[in-house]
Parts: C-alpha cells; sequence; structure tokens
C-alpha cells in the first residue's frame, strides 16, 4: 500500500515555540527584530504574492492600538498575525478554499490555517465565559486572561481561556469491497457526495464517535474503526479525524434530517470520481477536504 | 498482534439521540416516562451502589428550578443529569478517577464522563463568550444560548455555544526496540513516568502535533507516525489520542519546564511497570489512562 497522502492544510514549516510565550522579554525581542514578518489576511482570507507564496509584511502595517499573536518562527524570523477585529458574521468561506489552493508552497495552508482560527476565536472569545466581564490576550496570543483587580474583589474571575480545537469524525462506512458516501441536504450540488462526519461529543473516544455518527445517520452497526488521517480545517477550528469503519450489513437506514442521499461506490467508482470524470458516479467538492485523502488512500488499498 | 485493549472511560450504552435534542416535545415526554433515571453525582464525583453500578435516583430528586440534561437513552430507559451549580474551583479528580476505577458495569465509566464533562462546561461556561451576557441552556442541556431581545436591540447576541471538547495528543517515541516515557515536573512520585502528552493546537493535524510535542519535549525529531487508541479525559473534557512515534535518533534534549526527566525502556521494562513490579524501573500511575493503552499495545507488538 502507498503511503496515506498528506491531506490538506497540514505540514507547516512553523516553529511554534510555545515554550516562550509567556516571556515577554521574548515577544518583545521578536517584535524589535528586523527580520519580523507580519501574515498579511483580508479580514479572515488569505492575501497571495502573485506567485502564489503567502504574503508577509511589516509590523509596522499593524494597527498600533491592537493585540498581535507571535505564531512562531519560519525560517528563523519571527511571524505574527493582526488580531484585528472582524466584521460580526463574516464568513470568508470560498475565499478561504480558493486561496489555500492557490498557495504554491508546502505547508503554507497550515501556517495560514492556524492564524486564521486564532484570530477568529480572539474575534469570537473577547469575554470571560465564566463571569461575562471583558478579557485581555495573554500568552503572546494565544490565550486570553479574565483580569482580577488588586483586591481581587469587583474584578474579573482569574480564569483563562484558551482557542478551541472541535474535533469532528470523518469517515466511509466500507462493507465487502465497496464504501458509503453521503449527500448533505445542504450541498449545492445534487451529484456531490462526500465522506460521513460529525462532531465528537465529550465523554466519547474517536471509535465511539463514529460508530454513533454511523449508526445515526446511515442506520449501520459499525464492527472495527481504523484511523486513517488528519488534519485541521479552519473555519473555524475542526480537527478532521480520518477512518474508515467495516459495518455488519450494506442496509440503510437514512436520516432524513442530515442526509439527502447515501450511496455505496466502489473502486473504479471513487477512481473516476477523485479524477473528476464527468459521468463519474458522483462528484466531489474541494480537493483540500480529508475525504480526498480517505478515498483515495481507500482505493490504494487502505 | 492481539486487539488493542479498550482504554478506560469508553464504550458506554449511551444511545445519545442528538437529533431530537431541539425536540422540546421529546424532551417532556423523556421527563414524564415513569422510567427516566436521574445520574446521581456528589459535585463532579461518580456516586455508586454498593455492587459498584452507577447510582440513578428518579428526577423528583432534582432541584425543581435547575436545569437538566437528557444524556440519551440507556435500555431504553430516558437518562438525565442535573446542571446543578458547583463550587468553584471545585477538581474532585482523584474522587473521580477512584470512582471510576471502581465501576463494574462496562462503559459506566464513559457514561459518567459525558454526564461529568457537560455538567462541568455549563458551570464555567454560563455567559457569551462573544458579548459577555448570561446565556441560557438549550437543545437539551447541549448547549447554551445568548438571547437576543424581541427587537434585537440591547438582548443577547444570539450566539449558540456548544461543550468544549479539547484533543491532546499522548505518545510514545519509539526508537528500535524502546520507547520513551517521561516523568512531569508536578508527578508526586520520584519513579513515576509516563507518555509524553500536550494539547494539539489550531492549524495542526495529530501527526503535527505529534512531531511537534516531541520535538519540544525531548528534542527528537518524528520520521513517522502510527495512531493507536483514543479515550475521553472528563477532567475536564480532553479527547486522548495515542499514537506511537518513529523517531530518527534516540539522543534527547529535555525541557525542563515541563520534565523532570526522560528514559528509554525496552518491553520487558514495560511489562514489568505495567505488571506494577515493585523494583519495575518506572511506575506508572493511573490504570484507566491511555497511556497503560498505549503501553500494553506495544509490548504486544502494536
Amino acid at each position: 500500500m502507498p503511503p496515506i497522502p498528506k491531506p490538506g492544510f497540514t505540514g507547516s514549516p512553523l516553529v511554534r515555540i510555545d515554550m516562550e510565550r509567556d516571556n515577554q522579554p521574548y515577544f518583545d525581542e521578536a517584535m524589535a527584530n528586523p527580520s519580523a514578518r507580519l501574515l498579511r489576511l483580508d479580514g479572515l482570507a488569505p492575501v497571495l504574492e502573485q506567485d502564489g507564496r503567502l504574503s508577509w509584511g511589516s509590523l509596522a502595517e499593524a494597527d498600533p492600538d491592537g493585540d498581535l499573536a507571535l505564531l512562531g518562527l519560519i525560517d528563523g524570523a519571527p511571524r505574527f498575525v493582526a488580531l484585528a477585529r472582524i466584521a460580526p458574521g463574516i464568513d470568508q468561506r470560498m475565499a478561504t478554499i480558493n486561496g489555500a489552493r492557490a498557495m504554491s508552497e508546502p505547508g503554507a495552508a497550515a501556517t495560514y490555517a492556524a492564524a486564521r482560527s486564532l484570530v477568529d476565536w480572539h474575534n469570537r472569545h473577547r469575554f470571560c465565559a465564566n463571569c461575562g466581564r471583558e478579557t485581555v490576550v495573554r500568552r503572546s496570543g494565544w490565550a486570553r486572561f479574565c483580569v482580577p483587580d488588586a483586591e481581587g474583589i469587583g474584578g474579573g474571575c482569574g480564569a483563562e481561556h484558551y482557542p478551541r480545537t472541535d474535533p469532528v469524525v470523518i469517515m466511509l462506512a466500507e462493507h465487502g469491497d465497496r464504501v458509503l458516501v453521503g449527500r448533505n441536504l445542504n450541498m449545492p450540488d445534487a451529484r456531490m457526495y462526500s465522506a460521513l462526519a460529525g462532531f465528537l461529543e465529550v465523554g466519547e473516544s474517536i471509535e465511539d464517535a463514529v460508530a454513533r455518527e454511523l449508526h445515526e445517520e446511515a442506520g449501520v452497526i459499525v464492527t472495527e474503526v481504523r484511523y486513517l488521517a488528519s488534519q485541521p480545517w479552519p473555519m473555524p477550528s475542526q480537527l478532521m479525524i480520518g477512518c474508515i469503519a467495516k459495518v455488519e450489513s450494506p442496509a440503510l437506514t437514512i436520516d432524513s434530517s442530515e442526509l439527502a442521499d447515501a450511496i455505496w461506490v466502489d473502486r473504479n467508482e471513487v477512481r473516476a470520481a477523485l479524477a473528476g470524470e464527468p459521468d463519474a458516479p458522483f462528484h466531489m467538492r474541494f480537493p483540500l477536504a480529508i475525504a480526498h485523502t480517505l478515498l483515495q488512500a481507500w482505493v490504494d488499498g487502505a
């Protein structure tokens, strides 16, 4: 079996140096470093140079009253992103996906993904979930802090908050030499199918969540789960966990509140879909999504 | 290779019926169902019957002014937990671990884990992180909602918030026929070692996070990551993702801000530690933790 292809949004060259995030002198020196660079964003969407590289400016481009996050180092140079305010409700999903596809450097989409998820999280988590007060940026941009006042009375509660990463299981049910792909109710094209997926919940393992989701959405009973690959999906900050799950029987009971349809497909049919053949039995959406990795790995023998 | 042992806190018999969580009549009927049961908790700690089963009471035991969460169904009967207020700073970590070890039913620790994480999350997330206003319980206890007022002015922002699950990578570095175990600075016993671990961050895959953590903590370069198993760890709500990672060289550079020590151990040494032999080269802490699963699977040939 060939190695599993590297999923989109993985393999950033960023060295995160998280052991220095609490070190304010380190942060100040990184800011003063002439090689320091600021990742340019258009809201949450990526900005690319003409050759497809990420666009980096100088720190002077950032709002002097705004907060910065130190993403880490690339090629030894400190890399920052401005924790700018984004208009609420801004989505920029297609700009993100199209931008990430156009990136020419290995791992650039993963560097951008970290920045996008971080900026978005700060925007939607400015207040303390524990006590409701406004929080401040801490740990070089990697946390927010609810500052107690000097006497500890009347100020914030002292809670620290970290960026969220929400695990999602995404999986192919497998029976004999076929796998299951489904079409979500919200898919724009009636021929578009993908792996089934759902958020992992508290109190679940990956294997528990795969079995629950496949049973809920397709009515199948999972007998074995094998993990294949994972990717961050920065809209806003999922961790996609890709698996293949053997099931007892191909009989389906579709949850019509989630899925419009689900079909069993064999390797030749998946190959045609991956190749984008117009008469393939189904079409796929985003080549960067891990559903592609799963289907490619499966036709390769995973 | 024998099958990988089932990690602690997995395999709950709970049927989560999450497609009904938005269905208020379903919730009301479940509450009125004479077979409905309330999971008894002591704060966040489990309450067990003398025979080690989880202790379930009737809904009449819950505060009539408090919120309930519908966990799901077990044996066809609706299972609730009270979203009771817990004194801030309550930890109950050892009561949780000891209680989970004493449970006699398969999957009971996983059922309890879901309830514990949910109750704890509501306690620490009563306010809207987006606008600071107090939120209300929604979706049968599985979300909180920032209610806008009738005119949409002056009320909440309409944000919905879901329980958090924080992915953590936990891994054995492997070189030749030895694996790496480390001793955290906060481990109470100087002979206690375990797998290295760390929170996965935004913009990372599982594989990226494993490579980063091992490089940061032990200075080793990862060449290959294989996933083995996962478990929820309900203190408060981690998803532990267990891997083995081949590394280039056994030379170590220990991050002394995290680790007191790290040592390479072979299969015989791990077997002695798993068996709890007093003269084993290291001791382990919690049998329910996935570090045990990883080490057991590794000595079994994983």
